[in-house]
């Protein structure tokens, strides 16, 4: 047996998510519906580094699975991708020791969320960006998102189904980028909690159009408590951009 | 009445074309569905500067329409938002004398072919770009594109299907342009025949690749006839760009 870890990513716009679910179509199914096909049917499980929400996007989600084929890296990448539907794509393949784990061994994260700044609808960013029609203050959200950098419990960013009990997390970096019309917030920690980005973002659009100031973030993070933080910002803007390992 | 000339953008890959056809979904279906929905069902004509085939896009396609209506120019480009699918935009709406014609007043349009050069499948370019893994020579695509320049019969570079009679026109501009592994191509002309851009786009290819020299374009265009052209490129790299009006 050898175990091999993928970079892929796809455009999460038609899959119910990352993880398998019954009747749905997830990134997950169609990952071990492709390696099913090149081992005669037989099951290989695939472990992902996290699960991603329907509708979020990857542009370097890893995982990783074990095979007894004799396949040489580059042609496992070219067999996996002509299996594959158009919209998720292989972009490496390497062989990592049986010890490799795509979750547990992952040490930080960079998630990108992209907003499209403008009044006109535009047809080609429809799931690929949220479109953001009103002003924003981006030196607001930036002083903002200065509280969330270090070491907090993020409790109140957690949508309240998070199952896990530890909701202490790192964040490393929150950066602003724009290119054109499309703001790009990029989140660099250590793990994120259960739509923690989206409803940072979501909060940090309150601050950017006035509704709130940026030292309510204090008492926000503080208060451990959902229902004080803004809302969960839509799926469609959310890009897992690369996850980190040793 | 009143005369309406709109700018609309479509992402094209949900759509069997422009025109309406029995049973499928078309751009000009959609419009006339919403116009309809606005005129208590009434039908509104639309008329578009030119088709475009399944599967292409536009930046900036032209269509007018009349309208007993009383609705000002800002409100009409809301409320046809607001009827329309997702992946149709109306970007303006202006009242135009009722001589004016989308299609027999246009003096000229910009089409934009966009290939993504590169070796791994992009799932976010699928629908919106032709990957072309193979390498390329622009400077041989760029001195071929001289040959096209100016008022030729362009027999060769159109469909068979062509049923204009008179195949003669002019072309003002072909550039070549880079972002990032996107290279996108841009003819500006008088008027382009049915499928030029893209037997233009693949015969350059064919050129690029180093499979034709470019000084071949000459004869391709003086013997006038189809098969000595390169194959169509695909529809999903192709944009209606702009059309141009007096």
């Amino acid at each position: 047996m050898q175990r091999y870890r993928c970079i892929i990513s796809y455009d999460g716009s038609g899959f119910s998510g990352y993880q398998v679910q019954p009747n749905k179509r997830t990134i997950q199914l169609e990952l071990e519906a492709a390696l099913a096909k090149m081992h005669k049917g037989d099951t290989i499980k695939v472990v992902g580094s996290g699960r991603t929400d329907a509708g979020v996007h990857a542009k370097g989600q890893v995982i990783h699975f074990d095979s007894s084929l004799l396949i040489l890296e580059n042609r496992w990448e070219v067999a996996l991708n002509s299996l594959l539907p158009e919209d998720i794509s292989v972009l490496e393949v390497k062989k990592v020791s049986e010890s490799f784990h795509a979750r547990f061994d992952a040490v930080g994260k960079e998630y990108r969320y992209v907003l499209q700044l403008s009044s006109k609808r535009d047809p080609f960013q429809r799931k690929f960006a949220y479109q953001y029609p009103f002003r924003l203050n981006v030196e607001a959200m930036r002083t903002a998102s200065k509280y969330f950098l270090g070491t907090h419990d993020f409790t109140s960013f957690c949508s309240a189904k998070t199952e896990v009990v530890d909701k202490v997390r790192t964040i490393e970096a929150i950066d602003f980028f724009m290119e054109g019309n499309l703001l790009t917030f990029r989140f660099v920690g250590n793990g994120f909690l259960y739509n923690m980005v989206r409803i940072l973002v979501g909060t940090l659009l309150e601050v950017g159009s006035g509704q709130r100031s940026p030292s309510e973030m204090q008492d926000v993070l503080a208060n451990r408590d959902r229902r004080l933080a803004g809302k969960t910002a839509p799926a469609q803007g959310l890009y897992l951009w690369e996850v980190f390992y040793n």
